[in-house]
């Protein structure tokens, strides 16, 4: 199996760092070549899903332009430019929820979307969270703070709370980690 | 905690039925309106992870645009016009995979990006699946079915080698409602 191959790309709507959307020129292996397929580019982005030494698990109650009314969700936001993913993770734990770790799991890399790319998400656990000094949180939603059980958590996750599915993706992956780990107490 | 209000939306790009970009305005619940909030529309999906009788869960290795080298996939596709998820998921399962499946269990709908939205993905896990007649698919992408034990499933995404994020997040929710019903005999 090969892959398809970029020809050539053009930018063809470009709205700043947020957005711009490319026109590719791609063959695929039977030669065949899509000359109008479209791919999307937004930021790279960070998920993590922090536990304490408790084993509670921190989550936002929060509104997002995307989701129906209100979601969970897992700590996280946008790779600043040069900005390692690891740090990045270390960063939004430490500035929008005001909790730092020892600990840190890599859940894998993922494109958003399969066609069209849009962004590529890293998804963390972070264990034994601590609380730190909280920065300044840049966030323009509104969101709570919640610690739930494990067992509170994986009923909110199949309940489909988490409306976001690199949100579910994150949270789902953690759990199936601590289960593989025998880590999954609660 | 309130929503964002949309006040108005205006396509500035349209490239047919697998995207278009429109600019919102919103209306957060401080009075602050933002002018330029885009917004990606591409059509929405299903996915399913399928399992037979014998516990063994079907997946595809494939190529995809977005994900680098191979990768593991759960069936899936996009919903058509009027149809409802769970007979695109049913006629996914039947298309593209050959099989069957008499019961089905919803994992949740999610929104593929936190604030461009993108698409909704509907999950879903098929269980004691048995080979149907295979209709023709219309996937551009080569494709090997592969029968994995849940142990060798667990591996393999915890490896990061479902490497769209809806993918990762239908696989884990699976495996998590396996868990969770005690039904992840392997």
């Amino acid at each position: 199996m090969k892959p398809w191959k970029t020809l050539s790309r053009e930018t063809i709507l470009d709205c700043g760092r947020f957005l711009s959307v490319e026109r590719h020129s791609v063959e695929l292996p039977d030669g065949r070549v899509l000359n109008d397929w479209t791919w999307v580019i937004v930021p790279d982005y960070v998920n993590v899903l922090a536990v304490t030494p408790q084993q509670e698990f921190l989550c936002f109650r929060q509104t997002k332009y995307a989701a129906e009314g209100l979601t969970l969700a897992p700590v996280g936001g946008m790779i600043d430019a040069g900005e390692d993913p690891l740090t990045a993770a270390q960063r939004e734990l430490r500035e929008e929820m005001g909790y730092e770790a020892p600990h840190w799991v890599f859940l894998g890399q993922y494109a958003n979307e399969a066609n069209r790319g849009v962004a590529t998400g890293y998804f963390y656990l972070a264990l034994d969270c601590v609380p730190a000094e909280k920065a300044q949180s840049d966030d323009l939603e509104e969101q709570e703070l919640l610690m739930l059980t494990q067992a509170e958590l994986r009923a909110a996750l199949l309940a489909g709370e988490f409306k976001i599915a690199s949100w579910a993706a994150n949270v789902a992956l953690a759990l199936v980690y601590l289960n593989e780990h025998n880590l999954d107490r609660s």
